[in-house]
């Protein structure tokens, strides 16, 4: 049955060129330069424009192509996927700006909790860290256990325990505080006792940053690093250091990283299933962002955006919010970033 | 493309009936009362015919034919597919035999660490819980987590505060030691010590419970539950508790349970990819199965197996070890448990 399946499939793939570059990079090596790509996202929600002063816009805009600028220049240098995304990602999580590292949202306590995930699309090697408090950048600490253990996921003190041995950057809890942040989440606490729901701040539900590269080798590599939700219980952990859910990457599929109400993207095994799209159903990366964005989630009732970049350099920046932060920029000499829907 | 892509496939669907079955329950309610089915297992490794005492042997088919029998019995009952499989997995987190529950494995720091997941194929929420110590069940909170919070996924403290305020039953951490576990422990640090791998006990590397069911409403539920690796260092997060990786159920494609070497399962999103080969790929969950276990995990030097159930009753017990812990009752008058490879 199966050999028909495929025997059906051969026939209909001779019959789409574009679907048929993308499936045979399963199996042989690229003809040509994989055309290097960088596409990054810094969080998506109710971004409605005139959210922001026209000065705030322009310091989202003038990081996010900082981000692109310094992940792309990796890959000219012939640095690998896996280095672009550490570098795009350490900039954005050094930056007040994005709810991850320095600037991250509160949990119910008032404290914050870190989470991200790392994978690596030649090899599927991957690592990631959920609610760590102490450890500057946690997209590296990903990174360390991705490369550096037998393990791919460790939580909480474990987690802290393990970077600290690995010589990570060690900071004091203080150091990931905003005031911005700090107020956003005594106005959730009031509005959570006063069950205004219109008065949630922006920030209250996610917001999350991710990256993905496509290197000369061909590599594909997916990363993903958040504060997570405001007010999120002591010990939750959401989809961004979840494998399938936020993060995912292979060289035979796509690359994804996710933002949004990470349960939804949990129980939807979001970033595997668009993967899955691509690599069973044939569909493109932007069809399968489309399928499960617009479709899949939305049914669910869950809101959110996703990146995504295939082995050919094909990308989608998809979402189902009113604005996703997010930038592109590729060996076309394409660099555009955007917060708004279109 | 895409269309052209469904026509084709949907031309090989009608030339196979059992296929066709499978899919249209995607979209149709079933015409006649699903097939009342419950899989469990009991973990899979070097189980080698001689391994164990012939006692050793007779308690191990007595537990899990005790576990097939319970479970059954709430879908006879008109029970759902999640009380089916908790009902079953709480018999084997209970029994000393299992690595789940009492009876788990030790850490490297010598302390029983808990990880449990549940998935509703009908609805798909979801609820999982890492790294508890003092949850007597956590397959018991796992659900409680699913239907009872906002979240999904709680790590550790904040999965044992939740337990408390939910009125979980709590139990001292000593109440999951076992003399055999322990002396296990203590022959794996003197066997890492003197480098020995093959020096090893049997139970060094996994072994985890997991039961899936199908009820008379047509939904599908699956289960996990694990105490995880021996010496697994401090705040390792292994598969058991990841959607996606070692527990999955979606009543559109199939159910699934996944016991093995945790990291190679997470990478290779074991559970989400064996039903995404079933909803996008059209293979039967056998086929789906097949492919994952002996063909993608083990060209990455994984080992483990799976238990996986399909709506139409369909079921596949697979692994690459020597043997797995494994049942299967069904309405057709099936019981089978077995323990080594055919």
């Amino acid at each position: 049955m199966y050999k028909l399946f495929l025997a059906l499939t051969g026939v209909w793939m001779v019959s789409t060129s574009a679907m048929a570059q993308d499936i045979n990079r399963a199996t042989t090596a690229p003809l040509t330069p994989a055309p290097l790509t960088i596409v990054i996202h810094g969080g998506a929600g109710a971004l409605e424009p005139g959210r922001y002063t026209a000065e705030e816009e322009a310091a989202y805009r003038a990081k996010l192509n900082e981000a692109l600028e310094v992940g792309y220049a990796v890959l000219e240098d012939d640095g690998s996927a896996l280095d672009a995304i550490e570098a795009a990602i350490v900039l954005m999580e050094n930056s007040p700006l994005f709810n991850a590292g320095k600037g991250a949202v509160f949990t119910r306590e008032g404290k914050n909790e870190l989470d991200s995930s790392i994978m690596d699309g030649a090899t599927r090697n991957a690592g990631a860290v959920a609610g760590v408090t102490k450890v500057k950048n946690p997209i590296k600490l990903a990174r360390e256990v991705m490369e550096n253990s037998v393990h791919v996921m460790f939580a909480r003190e474990g987690a802290e325990k393990f970077a600290k041995e690995h010589g990570l950057e060690m900071v004091k809890p203080k150091y990931f505080r905003t005031e911005h942040r700090w107020q956003s989440y005594k106005k959730a606490l009031k509005a959570e006792k006063e069950n205004k729901q219109s008065a949630l701040p922006i920030d209250y539900k996610w917001g999350t940053v991710g990256a993905l590269a496509l290197d000369a080798n061909g590599n594909l590599a997916a990363g993903t690093s958040t504060g997570g939700m405001t007010l999120k219980r002591y010990g939750r952990v959401g989809d961004a250091p979840i494998i399938g859910a936020g993060t995912f990457a292979d060289n035979n599929s796509c690359a994804v990283s996710a933002t949004g109400h990470g349960e939804y993207f949990m129980r939807l095994t979001i970033a595997r299933d668009i993967c899955a799209q691509v690599e069973y159903a044939g569909k493109t990366v932007d069809a399968a962002a489309d399928d499960v964005i617009h479709n899949r989630l939305e049914n669910f009732g869950g809101d959110g955006g996703v990146i995504v970049l295939g082995p050919n350099g094909d990308y989608a920046m998809t979402f189902n919010t009113a604005g996703m932060f997010r930038g592109v920029k590729n060996a076309s000499g394409l660099q555009e970033v955007a917060i708004y829907g279109d």
